[in-house]
């Protein structure tokens, strides 16, 4: 079977894998990134630990067919560069992390694309979106991220950077996104917009059992969240159902302008599992048109923790297909 | 030159032409739709006036490849129908008019496709977004349409119903949209929501010459703002302003979701020209990423009054293709 080198970059780890052509791990590690460092250091370790790997599994590049990388954007996919990403720093711009790579391990063709994108082609090829045309991956985490896949095909646009879809707006008017503009949809319904409207809420002095279980307001998160509204917290049950409003408002708009089979959706607040699909379903499905909605299935990633890796790999069997 | 027989079906027109495998218009027409009386009336009126065409071209169905049907969505691709369309009524849902004008014309293979859909192909294929690989098409007119073209393929989604990008949301709690949801970005943006939105202002008692172009506040459109406009009218300016920064904030999400190398814009406002292209563009550039807006051209429609048929046209050649 064949096989390709995979990387996920991120912002603390970097990790790596070997990846059958079926989307199984054969091996997989990380290194810590040390963005601050800049890209050189950090692409020696990898390649380093990498090599380790390989020595493991008695394995050599010419084993294999491709190298992956998935990356936060933006991008230079044609040079194979970060292009300005605030996670990383400004020293990341420009260096050709698959430049470095392909030197690396036997002059490997090579390929970037935005960790969103990637793991879009890896749900659609390899997780829940298998065996569907039209998949739309939405990660709900810091932020919330994106990435599509239409009629087989993962869509990059013209320069690689498409699917911003956590930019999609919600207001006018509302708390400012990272991205300068107010009202974004990552603003009202990431985790880290939940955490920080529950804080909001509680600092307005409204009573609750949240910071009993955070030990203080600065602490909540939305894993506090969900237990107190096990408990059956009201505040918490009324911040959970506005963030399905927005979840769901947010879902419509993808529904409908892909009009896609299935959206598949990952990241930390996905551990709330049903307590999120089954209102968050019914919310989308309010504000998506009848005949979009009744053909398209919400469902939990299927990747888990591996989606960067085998999304990353799933781009690099694309590239050499 | 391969040639098509296409059909642009409006809830008040039934266009149709014969289309050269270039995109030139060898002849065109058009009848009434009469839709309230059925579709099966409309589609013997429309093909009766097609022979006719024919004739006086000195053509025959056995000159043709294909025919391409540019219709108001929501569609049953598969079987060639509309499916529930507002505009047309509900007698229309079910009748197979593929099959009616395959039926009519020798047996030439025949497909359906949204109308705003086709004219994205169209554009990309023939017009204003010729030679690039990524090319949205919106229309701004009685409501908001969209259409994406995706590394040179239409995007159709899983039914045939994609890129409703009207739909996008503004706000969570503005007017109504015909959807059912509130502010959606075509309650705020299109023509229509110009011209209401204008109207609103006079009767809410505003000064404005925009009343006097238009004979009375209910007899308000686009078109009487904009004379006001050219005439220094405060209030003109005022709601033109802010039309442009519902349409930017639209394109920037667009812009955002597609990464698209040229939006197509067409529809009834675009007649206002530099008046709208000029400052749209700066605000759409406000709202999405600089490095995606940067390869991101906003150009007015090519194809003119021709964008339904030809658009047809190049869903039928794709069809053959």
């Amino acid at each position: 079977m064949r096989k390709v080198l995979a990387f996920d970059l991120g912002g603390t780890k970097f990790a790596f894998g070997v990846v059958n052509e079926d989307g199984s791990v054969l091996g997989s590690g990380r290194v810590e990134t040390f963005a601050e460092k800049g890209p050189q250091q950090a692409c020696e370790r990898v390649a380093e630990a990498t090599r380790k790997l390989l020595a493991e599994l008695r394995l050599k590049p010419a084993d294999f067919v491709a190298i992956g990388v998935a990356s936060p954007g933006p991008l230079d996919i044609a040079r194979g560069c970060v292009d300005g990403s605030p996670n990383l720093g400004s020293a990341w711009t420009g260096f050709s992390i698959t430049g470095f790579l392909s030197n690396s391990f036997g002059g490997l063709p090579a390929r970037i694309d935005n960790d969103c994108n990637a793991a879009a082609l890896g749900e659609y090829r390899f997780g829940a979106g298998k065996g569907k045309k039209n998949v739309v991956y939405i990660t709900v985490s810091t932020g919330i991220g994106g990435g599509a896949v239409i009629d087989g095909r993962l869509m990059r646009g013209a320069n690689g950077n498409a699917a911003e879809l956590g930019h999609i707006p919600l207001t006018m008017d509302g708390p400012r996104c990272g991205c300068g503009n107010p009202g974004c949809w990552e603003v009202y319904a990431s985790g880290t917009a939940i955490a920080r409207r529950t804080r909001e809420a509680l600092a307005a002095g409204r009573p609750s059992s949240i910071v009993k279980f955070a030990g203080g307001i600065d602490q909540v998160t939305t894993h506090h969240l969900f237990q107190a509204m096990a408990e059956g917290d009201a505040l918490a049950k009324e911040i959970w159902a506005e963030s399905i409003n927005y979840l769901g408002r947010g879902l419509g708009a993808v529904i409908n302008t892909f009009n896609p089979d299935v959206i598949v959706v990952g990241g930390g607040v996905t551990a709330a599992g049903d307590a999120l699909f089954v209102p968050m379903r019914k919310s989308a499905d309010q504000y998506a048109f009848p005949r979009l909605s009744a053909v398209c299935s919400i469902v939990p990633a299927g990747l888990g923790g591996n989606v960067g890796v085998v999304g990353a790999a799933a781009c690099a069997f694309e590239h050499v297909s």
